[in-house]
């Protein structure tokens, strides 16, 4: 059942079965285990801040594993630079053909369902101690995924992987399993003075 | 003169100066031309979005400078990452025992314009793309460092270099050479949870 479909009644159901999972993992865990970091808001710097965690994670010896829904594979300077570089990293990106306007929703959904066949590899994954699910608020927005799929996947993770989540407009469901969320505001933007986007700053 | 000695008309005064500067900033180089992107606010990820640029940055075959005001050399996964990969890269990190707690202010100021001296070798190299400025937020508001000197540095920088500065709390004079603003707040944050810090997400 997709969120919208959903009654009040059964949507705060809903919540609560997602906090008690929340609330046993935690009693599970002492205060040693992975977090969901979830960066949300309309500014500048989120996915920027997804890949500096998979940078400090692979610095420390980690494996990471990066799925990046919406953004073309080779499209941005943090993909290539690990592409070549990091063995220690697997890379996914939904590059099959996203249109923004949808005038594909079929062809949209399958690829976001391809997509995220490789988050719950990740997800399941207790090789992987870090995992960032880049621009994944989209796909719960536009109702291409559904969002008690991925709730039961991230819950569900291995103890010690820490999962970190981007994109604007994070649904409730999402804060709530996340551990910490920020939001990132828009005080000032350079494209509103007419600056052209900058090539290694805005991908 | 540091910004606490000004009268309100000094500041106005001043404040207008830079105004002035970064309007002829901007006429000059029509649309193309470096930015300043100031990652501010009380929520987790202002760091890690500066690193996640520069790996942006070197991902597109671009070199870049890192100055880390604060943290400690080898103390962060994603500088260990970058130090033992990275020709592109020049980092410095301010190791010689700044305090929080300021026991001693005179050894804080010499290591914070030890620090600055790099930055603003940096800041003068058309060679390098894009300067990272990690934590020097907190020089000014401590009044570690001049002001005015750090505006100067950054608004007359090479036309093409971009430069991102993180931090909380970021001075009127910050935001006001800054092309693009993010302020990213803390909604949750897990420490508040009693979850302890995890290695490859806090540091």
């Amino acid at each position: 059942m997709s969120k919208q479909d959903r009654t009040p009644e059964q949507h705060n159901k809903k919540m609560k079965k997602i906090k008690s999972a929340m609330d046993k993992r935690i009693a599970a865990a002492d205060e040693d285990r992975g977090v969901v970091v979830l960066i949300t808001g309309n500014g500048k710097g989120k996915s920027s801040s997804g890949f500096g965690m998979v940078i400090r994670a692979l610095g420390h010896g980690m494996k990471a594993g990066v799925v990046q829904f919406i953004k073309q594979a080779d499209s941005c300077g943090e993909q290539l630079y690990l592409a070549e570089r990091e063995p220690n990293l697997q890379q996914y990106a939904m590059d099959t053909g996203f249109t923004w306007d949808t005038q594909d929703k079929e062809g949209d959904i399958a690829a976001a369902e391809k997509t995220w066949a490789h988050a719950e590899q990740l997800l399941a994954d207790p090789e992987i101690q870090l995992v960032l699910l880049d621009e994944l608020t989209y796909m719960i927005s536009y109702s291409y995924l559904d969002v008690d799929k991925i709730v039961d996947a991230v819950v569900n993770r291995p103890l010690h992987q820490n999962v970190v989540i981007t994109g604007r407009g994070a649904s409730e469901e999402l804060i709530e399993i996340s551990d910490t969320v920020s939001e990132v505001k828009e005080i000032k933007h350079a494209f509103a003075a007419g600056v052209k986007a900058q090539k290694g700053v805005e991908f």
